[in-house]
């Protein structure tokens, strides 16, 4: 999606080979405006599926798949939480997950009332990198007898393993911008405009 | 607001006197539809301020606000982040906001960056009862030296302290639904309508 590519090469911080900082219009301070051509462009890659929910994972992918929501009919939008809540029910499904920038495992859960058999499932997040959150999601579903339609990420590292891990698996993949390098020196961008497996 | 106001006595949960569990379409699977509506009426409750920004506090917040700002012509949403990422600036105003539910203080931070002396800021948030965590938004605006124009909540527990002490300092709090009492055995839910400091 070249709008969101041209963002991240004007205003993304390339901090390393593998860091890149999109606070300023993604997972800090977000533009609504950008996140609603982003829905509309997912609706346009998943216009073939029959889609009746958002799973997504909190905190950065919930604005996304909020403001996605309306670009598919308004449907519902659930977000897993990653810290179980004393006002949550028992009857919820959890699955670990592990974190590469913290370096440990955490729960993820999902009440069973909000993720059923009936449900067509669309997963969202903000950035791919290793995949594991986004399992984590697919591991929610399948608990759930909850069918994946489809994933979509706003940002996938293409030099980490996760995006061809899920097309390997066969998931139908779409992420917006699918970051090949970056160069922290000259703070070049570039991206792969045909990701595969 | 009438509409919030319905979907609680219909899809809420009276826990106890003071728990109200909403998960079904607002901090767990959520309602675009209805957040549509809740940010048009604080657009119409805020028409006089001059807001340029939106700030939040992560997760239940996020939502709510990314599809207000759609009300408010687009302006950005800026969320408080309750960990540190290792990714974040060190440049980042904190406060610490203590959490009743989970009964210890936690780290809020915003970057430097995304809050201004610029900025005229609308809080927002799913749930005001104690106000620690607005007490925490507001501590941050005052660091940043940010102006804080009002505050818009969901749903106000106008049995707890948080409500009164605000409008008492003299901000301009709308919260959409003000629930006087709750009643566990028959699920009755009472609202009030003109809640003052």
């Amino acid at each position: 999606m070249k709008e969101l590519e041209d963002r991240i090469r004007r205003d993304g911080e390339v901090k390393s080979t593998e860091i890149l900082k999109v606070g300023s219009f993604l997972n800090h301070q977000i533009d609504v405006s950008l996140f609603n051509d982003m829905g509309a462009e997912w609706a346009r890659l998943f216009a073939s599926k029959h889609i009746n929910k958002i799973l997504t994972i909190e905190a950065s992918g919930i604005a996304i798949a909020a403001i996605a929501a309306q670009h598919f009919g308004n449907i519902p939008v659930v977000y897993a939480k990653k810290n179980q809540s004393r006002t949550l029910d028992n009857s919820q499904y959890e699955t670990q997950v592990y974190s590469f920038t913290k370096q440990k495992y955490y729960k993820v859960i999902v009440s069973t009332r909000y993720l059923t058999a009936d449900d067509h499932v669309l997963l969202i997040d903000d950035f791919l990198a290793n995949g594991n959150a986004m399992h984590g999601l697919i591991d929610l579903c399948k608990q759930a007898g909850a069918h994946v339609e489809g994933i979509g990420v706003a940002i996938e590292k293409y030099f980490e393993p996760g995006g061809r891990k899920l097309r390997s698996e066969g998931w139908d993949l779409q992420s917006l911008a699918c970051v090949k390098s970056m160069n922290p020196q000259t703070g070049d961008v570039i991206f792969e405009e045909n990701p595969t497996a």
